[in-house]
């Protein structure tokens, strides 16, 4: 039995993904087909490609894995059919697969341009329905990776322009607020690692992290370590750096927004 | 194996849609049950009509689509299962089934009263849990449709009452806004036929498309097709014409809403 | 082939539901995983614990419900799997399974604690993925539950602190509004059964229901029971007494929010 996942941006007022998911069991009936999320924000390849890296890994060897934010549907952009050791990725050829390549195992990646397994009619607005989703039931279905299009060169793929967490004049670590989860989480793209090689560097038993004018020291072990209202820092279930406020929401209470800086101080 | 598509007007904070499936799952439970979207305004049944007509055919032959968009629940209005030649599709007597009938090939309409079928408790306020989940489960497992109730007329089947694009007495062709996607875009009721037949009649090459005091010329082929922060008109997936702005979204462009006049200029 | 529900206040926009869908997937690729929904109230474990009540009986024998409505994560409260005559509950220690416990037949409750059947790495904030994802795909897979843990004095189970209707002074029978539908209709913690001794208690023939300052008299059959923006009360599909009004919304008709009270007049 395989697996197929899907991470969008369509959201699920339209009937968009229902559609896709009608494309995929009519080529493969016997797939199961989990939705990710759909609320990527429109078009942000950013944050679709930090969410890749937190579920990816937890799905059983051969998944596929779909993702379609995809600004450039209809235009120039390339469709990719990436494979690792353990799954195959599809996905357009905007960057939103760059994290992913830094840390998985790549075994090939080739440009899917054969349209025998395209529908028949292409829409020029989407191919979540007529590429991405006719595609990926082919690949469970048993069709080789090099009959959907030719090989290409890793080097050729496109790299996500993001800025990463970098070192300061100061000698300060500077990352950023990657998202905001639903209870108000605040989630960064500082690493676990990271903070590990910081504090060594700076001989620091404790990380001290500030966010606008609040410090805070010591990275706490959950949620509710802390007394309520007072804010803390944690490493998150995705291994990164996590702002959250004891029984409160984080976002609230910095009136906090994606992007924002956060400082591991020196 | 067989699947059963939702659509409703449930929306997803409670657990009606969760439950309907106990009650499927209970009856059938090799189905496969696929959401298209619970997210249709309540009780819009002209949106629920348009959007059935979007994803049905991309269902494998067999599959059993459910409408709830039921505002007369534990009224007086009649079950419908309505057969065509690859479907079968399961709705309240409203109407909501109506553009559908007007494409599709009909083969018989049963009237679903043979209460054997339904949970043995029929609330007046969930039909949804009490009829269209097990009637539907009852299909997937091989009832025959002349075992759910008697056979009707098709042409005593309610009918929407819905304006559609009309010819003004300029001789403008006039639609409205639809729909409008996550994206901003905005759906219309014009299809592409009628612009062809239009375009011909009037021995235009482009049609001039006009929202507002915009007049936007020509068709584009996708988003992207003009640069950034210019109105474009395109055929959409679902093959009527859509309203979009390079990269932003076309509802705040325009402060468009549902509803809204688009024209095709004579 | 099994069925695992899942009920949770982690929202959808995150990935976070997604990746315990790969966690089951990995351990029993077979089941059958329903969404109850996602958008329980953040930490609300009293909403959760009536949620429970309306879909539980509507899954077929054997279903595993899960519940991760768990603001304790990390800390010291215990994980329960309980088993009633027909299902296995899994959810944390937190009073959630409380309301259940008062009308199912309980048969046994282990205290999940072998860590045999967890991810090999335990987060302290994502739980759902860590914990409750493996252990209710081990139990699916056919684990027994007592390998799982040892067994708990159902007396030591945590109770949901929560005010249940009561009788005012002046006799009147007091109860609030639980959650609001995405209709606006209001339902409340009053039972129909409740309503009938009351009724049977006063000698009654008609209940009436008083919120704010209107009276309504009488249970309507359906939401069309009375004309148009007319307030109307009526037994909903869960078997309590919801507020509702004809075509409208009786959240916005009554300015109606989670909490409020609602009376049986004596």
């Amino acid at each position: 039995m395989s697996i197929i996942t899907l991470l969008t941006d369509f959201g699920i007022c339209d009937e968009y993904v229902g559609t896709m998911k009608g494309v995929i069991l009519s080529i493969d009936p016997s797939v199961t087909i989990i939705d990710i999320t759909h609320h990527i924000e429109p078009q942000d390849i950013v944050q679709a490609a930090y969410a890749i890296q937190s579920y990816y890994k937890y799905f059983p060897e051969g998944t596929v894995h779909v993702v379609v934010v995809d600004p450039g549907v209809g235009g120039e952009r390339a469709i990719l059919a990436l494979e690792t050791r353990r799954y195959i990725f599809l996905a357009p050829d905007n960057g939103v697969l760059s994290l992913l390549m830094d840390e998985a195992d790549v075994k090939s990646v080739i440009c899917v341009d054969n349209s025998t397994y395209f529908l028949k009619e292409i829409s020029q607005t989407f191919h979540g329905r007529d590429i991405f989703s006719p595609i990926a039931a082919y690949i469970t279905k048993g069709v080789k990776l090099q009959n959907l299009g030719s090989v290409m060169d890793q080097n050729d793929i496109k790299q996500l322009n993001v800025q990463k967490p970098y070192v300061a004049d100061n000698g300060d670590l500077v990352g950023c607020i990657l998202s905001i989860d639903r209870f108000g989480n605040l989630i960064t793209d500082i690493g676990y690692n990271r903070i590990k090689r910081f504090c060594r560097l700076h001989r620091q038993k404790n990380p001290e992290v500030k966010i606008g004018s609040t410090k805070i020291t010591g990275l706490s072990e959950n949620y509710e370590s802390k007394k309520a209202k007072t804010p803390l820092a944690l490493i998150g279930s995705r291994g990164y750096l996590e702002i959250a406020v004891g029984n409160d929401s984080a976002k609230v209470y910095f009136s906090a927004k994606k992007g924002d800086p956060i400082r591991l101080i020196r």
